[in-house]
């Protein structure tokens, strides 16, 4: 079970998670439950460490920023105790939850979970600061933001847990953005492979991390509300097959697999143009080298062929925070490349439709470029993996896009 | 070098401790640094651990408690890399500082100062977490309230230390409390002996449990003020005999002894008379017997023969906040020794002279009740050791007591 900062916000409710746990223990589970650190004071920390010295040792801010959860699981323990359940903290020092050395983004790389599948056979619960383990120098580390996710799956996947219980704000992955698209339904299973596209294209309920990590392990992952009752049953047995959220698992375990799953929109999306390029070998390398060389993630990437036939157009989108940096290196390759002009936009947005149906079904994407064609909508660039089309749009559109896309692929709730 | 709550209560004052730490580095001197928590912060956790559940996991509270510290030394090192210079934090499991297993209240066992000396050797400062440890199940512990200057000195034996420096909201050790003497001198130098009396008696500026272990230890504690300014100098070198605060050190180190060093007192006395009590053998162990099982510490005891040469009168002291238990204790005996009556009494305080002088100077105790007679104050109950004297007196009398006392051993500044 994993609770996030707004899980655990004060003391009334980190009661109500002792309840959700209190629940499983009852239904006869053997129990770890990670929890981030309260709602705001992460934040508070990083601000006493910036204002210290903007320029400041990561691994100083770790060991600041890992106190967040260390009050949480020993509040936690403390009411776990309280309801008459065994419970104990753990740091991630004290497990070992072993890192790289990547201070303020570290990366798990082993966890024995021995020690507490021992504790569980004693009925106790073990409760696991998130987001936090332990360097090779023996400093404290943390796994970067949303980290909490990842510990979770990485602590399933080390006790061999049948379930990871994500608990957030929101009752589970919905085919859409509801806040855009009343008909959006909630999802009751999804493949690892289209939550991990759902989350890398803009759907925020999972961490994309979190994600690969459960897919790699093959952790069942089930994203549900915090702040549905504590007692609501949960009963996971086939025959009822209720879920009280979704579940992120096999394909094999999906029956009725769509073959469009969801609809995913990012604004996050920059639009860069270079206007008459020079058309000969080797100017692609000159300008994406550079974009490289600096860690820059170039997306979707388009080249049109320009009326004189010697030179062309070429369109390619990067993070809108990359944007400036982009800019900078694109105009210094400039004259070397022989661009007439360099035009940026990040009045776009990407939309994409995802599903692992596509692999079997001929068809989709054009079902996708006829809908927006009939809305009158212009593709500015496109691209596609094996279970997803992606295509660049203005953001004008983005609701009217992903309105009409759900609808097309039969997603709408009745 | 140690600084409290109120020396690191803010990003301002950390910064202020910086430059307290730059002079010293400065002056080429290797320095570890052990620091407690944000003034405030100790007592929000304690908060928030209470109200979880008024009786909690001391194990659970410990680590809930410890990020106080360990938010501090995050924030001093990062400080102190801002000034350029070379600093790394270190949290007591990280030394590690072991402890007993006693939670909430462990005590120092073991600290291996290898490593830190060896990183002195390299010109790094050692920013380290005061007031925990780690118990030998691998929990994190706290040395109990105040436990930061245990752990200073602790720290100060086990890496060897010229001084231990301790700096408080006051700068240094007075003869007695200026608040009540206006003529009350800072003393130079005191013996650890002195200090210890001092300390248990009533003189808040270091703790009891910390002079003990300097004085075990020889540990050379200075005490001194985190206000002055960063950069007075700070010259010990004997030609100037400089101490900017008060030295507590081996009583060989002191050429100037004082037969009295100084008065203290203590608000903290209750007073239990037991009247026509049985006069008989093993009275004594009937009373103080169930006390002592108790953990009631009895202070001073006095026995008056009564006119009828077969009851006695017994009158003792224990601390005010045990006097309900202890009266309790007594009432359920008070059949046993055939006692007529239980009187208690609040109103009383304890004042003592303290100096090493005494154990050499006949008549010291003389001039003490010759002073307070002249005062017309009456003496309720009187206790000594080797080098202190300590009365029993109504309250009413404190401040003209002492401040008699004061100018009597000549202590009064000119």
């Amino acid at each position: 079970m994993k609770f996030g900062g707004t899980s655990v916000a004060d003391i009334g409710r980190i009661r109500n998670v002792a309840q959700h746990v209190k629940r499983e223990v009852d239904a006869g589970n053997e129990v770890a439950v990670v929890v981030s650190a309260m709602s705001g004071k992460t934040n508070e920390l990083v601000g006493w460490a910036r204002e210290m010295a903007p320029l400041h040792d990561a691994r100083e801010y770790d060991t600041i920023v890992a106190t967040g959860e260390q009050v949480t699981v020993g509040l936690l323990s403390i009411e776990l105790q309280r309801i008459g359940i065994q419970a104990r903290s753990w740091l991630g020092w004290q497990i070992p939850i072993r890192t790289d050395g990547a201070h303020a983004a570290a990366r798990i790389q082993e966890i024995d979970g021995s020690e507490l599948i021992r504790r569980f056979g004693e009925g106790q619960v073990a409760v696991i600061a998130g987001f936090q383990g332990l360097a090779p120098d023996n400093r404290i580390t943390t796994l970067g933001r949303g980290g909490s996710d990842t510990s979770a799956v990485a602590i399933a996947a080390a006790v061999h847990a049948d379930r990871c219980d994500i608990y957030t704000d929101v009752d589970g992955v919905y085919t859409t953005d509801p806040r855009i698209v009343a008909k959006a339904r909630k999802i009751d299973k999804i493949s690892y492979e289209e939550m991990l596209e759902m989350a890398s294209l803009g759907a925020k309920v999972l961490q994309t991390r979190s994600v690969e990590l459960a897919m790699v392990h093959r952790v069942r992952l089930q994203v549900r509300s915090s702040f549905e009752a504590p007692d609501a049953s949960l009963n996971d047995d086939g025959s009822k097959n209720y879920f009280p959220g979704t579940l992120v698992c096999d394909e094999e375990e999906i029956v009725e697999q769509q073959v469009v799953s969801g609809i995913a929109y990012s604004k996050d999306e920059a639009k860069i143009t270079l206007v008459k390029v020079e058309d000969k070998p080797g100017v692609a390398a000159r300008i994406f080298g550079p974009l490289a060389d600096n860690s820059i993630n170039v997306d979707m990437i388009v080249q049109n062929v320009s009326d004189d036939g010697q030179s062309t157009d070429m369109t390619f989108t990067v993070p809108q925070a990359e944007l400036a940096r982009a800019e900078d290196i694109i105009q210094k390759v400039r004259q070397d490349i022989s661009a007439r002009e360099v035009r940026t936009d990040t009045n776009v947005v990407k939309v994409s439709i995802i599903g692992i149906g596509m692999r079997s079904h001929a068809g989709v994407a054009k079902t996708m470029f006829k809908t927006l064609a009939d809305k009158g909508i212009n593709i500015q660039a496109i691209t596609t993996s094996e279970i997803k089309v992606s295509v660049l749009i203005s953001s004008e559109y983005t609701e009217l896009a992903v309105r009409a896309l759900h609808t097309a692929y039969g997603l709408d709730a009745e």
